[in-house]
C-alpha cells in the first residue's frame, strides 16, 4: 500500500468532464489499495475571471481581502472533486486549509509555506477517505487566508508529500513528462524517464516550463520522489529522484532554451573595485531579476559589463543603468533584444571533460556565433541572436545523441 | 455612537457597480462615527452557478462538499466589498465563519446557528475596522462548513445582530419596507413605519415575501430592533419591534394573500377518534407541509376534512390521500388548484370583536364565496377562489382603511 500525492492543474480540472476523468483516475489507486491525497488548482479560466472581478474595482487589489477572493478557485474545485469521486462511489472529503492547518507566513499571495499538519489528513486517509486539498493556498498563525501566487499548487502537492512522507508526489498536467528539449521545436526530443532533481532544476531555471522551480527545490530538500505525467492517459511519465549511479552514464541530459532575454552591455566602464555592485544593486532594489552577468578582462583599464534581464523588465532596467552609466563615467549603453538563451544540462559534465568544447564546436559548424557564456557545474548557458535558437537546439540534440536514447 | 448591522442581498450586490453603492452607503455610517458590520449573500446568480455546476455533477448533490461549493458564492462578495471598502479609504476587514466562529449544528443546507463568538468582531470594530461577514454559512463543532439554507442571510444578520446587542438590525432589499399589501396588487398600498414581531411574523407567513419567517423569529426571540428599507436611497423603511401601545390602536395592520395553495377536501369521512391524524401522519412523514386545516361539524357519523398544501406539493398529497381514504372508508378525495389565502393581520384584533364580521361582510359585498376560515389570536386568513385574490384585496384594503394611514 502506497501513499500518493497526486496533483492536477487548472486544465486538467477545467470542466465537469475533466474532473469526472480526474474522479476516475483516482479510483484507480484506491482500487489499488493505495492512500490518495489529491490537490487541485483552480478551474482554467477560474482565477482569472476573479481577479478580474477585483480590477474591476481597484487597479492593484493585494494583500489580505484579495487572497480571500481569488482562493474561492480552488475551494470550487476541491468540492466538485469530492462530489464526483462520491458519485462513482469512492468515500472522499475535502479539506481546507484552514481544516488541514497549512501554515504559511503572512506574506499575501506569495506566502511560503512554514508547516503541514499531517493529523487531520491521516485521520481521513485511516478511516478509508480519498482527501482533496485546494493547491495554492494556506493560512497564516491568525487565521487568515494566504495564497502562495501563481504556480503554488505544484508547492502545495510537494509540501503536502513531505509531510506525508508519500511515496511519491504525481504531478499531471497536459505533456507527457519532461523531455530532452521542446518536442514543439524538435521533432526527435525524447522523453526522460529519470531525471536527477538538480538537473531538472537547472531545466526550469533555463526555461523548461513543466515544474515551477519552488516546486522542485521543496522536492530536493525534502527527497520528495516526484513525476511529472499526463492527465490524458495512464502512461508512466518523467521520474524526478535523486542522483543515481545510473544517471551518471548520461553526459546530457537536456537542452533548454529561453526566448524572453533581453541583453544590457555597459560599455568601456572604468576597472575599479565596487563598479558591479553600483550597477546591480539599484536594479536589484528595483525587484528587477539578473538572469547571465559576464564581464570581460580588462583593457586599457576599461571593462565591459553585460548582462540578461526579461523582456518586460528591460524597459525598467535600462533606465537605471543608463543613470548609472553616466555617474561610473562608461561610455555608453548598448542593448539587444534579439537575443536568446540555450542551456545544456547534465550531470556529467562534472566528471567528463569536453562537453564545452563540443558544444561550441557543433555551434561554430553552424555559423553562430556566441555572444555570451555561463556555467555551472552541470550547465552550460549561451547567448545568441534569436533567430538561431531552433537551429542551436536542433544541433546540440542530435550532438548530443539526445534523439537515440 | 451606535452599532448597526446591515445585510445586502443577492440583488444589491449583483454587480461591481452595486458592490461600490454598498460600500458608499455603509461609510455614511462610519462618518456618522458608527460601528458597521455588513453581512452579505452572494452576488445575483452566482449561487445558481454554483448549483448548476454540482448538478451537472450529480443529480441530487448535497451534503458536506455541497456547502463547501455553495458557500463560496459570499466568499466572493465579503472579499470584493472589503476591497471596495478599502478602495475609497475605509478600513475594513473580511472575516468567514471559521474567523468569526459561526457555530452550527451538522445539518448541512439547513444548518441552524448554535452560538456566536463575538470577541473576535467586537476586536475588530474597536481597531476602527467596518466588518464584512458572508451571510448563510458557518461551521459545525468540527469545524465544517455549514450552510443556513436559501435565504439564510438574513439569518446570519439577526443573530449577530443578537450577539453583538446591536443597536439595529438593518435587512437592505429591493423594496422600501413593509407594506400594508403588495403594492403591486393596490396602487394605495402604504409603507408600514413600525410593525410588530408577532404582526411581521403573520405577514411572512401568509405570503408577505420582504423577510424570511426565520429571521423575523429570531428577532422577536433576542429583541432585534429590525428595519427593512431599500438599497436603491438612503429612506427610512419598516420598522419591526416590540409591540407598544401606539401600535394597538390599529385594528388592522396589513393584508397579505398567498396564491400558491392547493386544496384537497376528504369527503364523508367516518366521524371517529383517530380519523385525523390517519390523513395527516403519512402526509407529514412524506414532508409536506399542511398549512390550512378545516374539519367541518358531523352529519350523521360523516364529516368533511379539507386541508390546503402547495401547489408543488399537491400531486404527492394526492396519492398519499387517495389511499388513506380509501382505508378509512371516505366517499371520496376532491382537488381545487385554481383557490388563494387572503390574511387579515393586526394586534388589534386581540381587544376589538368586529373585524371578522367586518371581513365577512366586505367578501359578501363583492359575491366572493369563502371556501375556509381559520384564526389565530391576531389574524383571519381565508380560502377563495383565485380568479377574486385582486377583487377581495382591494376592497378588504380599503374597507379597513388602511389607504388612509
Amino acid at each position: 500500500m502506497a501513499l500518493i500525492v497526486k496533483k492536477f492543474g487548472g486544465t486538467s480540472v477545467g470542466s465537469i468532464e475533466r474532473i469526472r476523468d480526474v474522479a476516475k483516475q483516482v479510483l484507480l489507486d484506491k482500487h489499488n489499495g493505495d492512500q490518495v491525497v489529491v490537490v487541485v488548482s483552480a478551474m482554467a479560466g477560474e482565477t482569472n475571471r476573479l481577479v478580474g472581478l477585483s480590477k474591476d474595482i481597484m487597479s492593484m487589489p493585494e494583500g489580505r481581502e484579495y487572497d480571500v477572493l481569488v482562493s474561492t478557485g480552488e475551494q470550487v474545485t476541491i468540492a466538485l472533486l469530492a462530489l464526483a469521486l462520491q458519485d462513482v462511489a469512492a468515500p472522499a472529503i475535502s479539506l481546507l486549509a484552514h481544516q488541514v492547518k497549512i501554515l504559511t507566513d503572512s506574506a499575501h499571495s506569495k506566502a511560503r509555506i512554514k508547516m503541514i499538519d499531517d493529523s487531520r489528513i491521516r485521520q481521513e486517509l485511516s478511516a478509508g477517505n480519498i482527501v482533496v486539498v485546494p493547491g495554492f493556498q494556506g493560512i497564516d498563525e491568525n487565521n487568515n487566508v494566504t495564497t502562495l501566487g501563481r504556480g503554488g499548487s505544484d508547492t502545495t502537492a510537494v509540501a503536502l508529500a513531505a509531510a506525508l512522507q508519500a511515496d511519491v508526489c504525481q504531478i499531471f498536467t497536459d505533456v507527457d513528462g519532461v523531455f530532452t528539449t521542446d518536442p514543439n521545436l524538435v521533432s526527435g526530443a525524447k522523453k526522460i524517464e529519470r531525471i536527477s532533481y538538480e538537473e531538472m532544476l537547472e531545466m526550469a531555471s533555463t526555461g523548461a516550463k513543466v515544474l515551477q522551480i519552488r516546486s522542485v527545490e521543496l522536492a530536493a530538500k525534502y527527497k520528495v520522489p516526484l513525476e511529472v505525467r499526463s492527465s490524458f492517459h495512464n502512461q508512466p511519465g518523467t521520474l524526478v529522484v535523486q542522483e543515481d549511479a545510473n544517471m551518471e552514464s548520461q553526459l546530457v541530459t537536456g537542452i533548454s532554451f529561453d526566448r524572453n532575454e533581453a541583453k544590457i552591455a555597459v560599455r568601456e566602464v572604468p576597472d575599479v573595485p565596487g563598479i558591479a555592485s553600483k550597477v546591480f544593486a539599484p536594479i536589484s532594489e528595483a525587484n528587477i531579476n539578473v538572469d547571465m552577468i559576464v564581464q570581460n578582462i580588462s583593457l586599457e583599464g576599461k571593462t565591459d559589463l553585460t548582462f540578461t534581464v526579461t523582456h518586460a523588465d528591460l524597459e525598467k532596467a535600462l533606465s537605471i543603468v543608463k543613470q548609472v552609466a553616466q555617474e561610473i563615467g562608461a561610455k555608453h549603453v548598448e542593448t539587444s533584444e534579439d537575443v536568446a538563451k540555450v542551456s545544456v544540462i547534465g550531470l556529467g559534465m562534472r566528471s567528463h571533460a569536453g562537453i564545452a568544447s563540443k558544444m561550441f564546436q557543433t555551434l561554430a559548424k553552424e555559423n553562430i556565433n556566441v555572444q555570451m557564456i555561463s556555467t555551472s557545474e552541470i550547465k552550460i548557458s549561451i547567448i545568441i541572436n534569436d533567430k538561431y535558437t531552433e537551429l542551436a537546439v536542433r544541433a546540440l540534440h542530435e550532438a548530443f545523441e539526445l534523439d537515440k536514447k
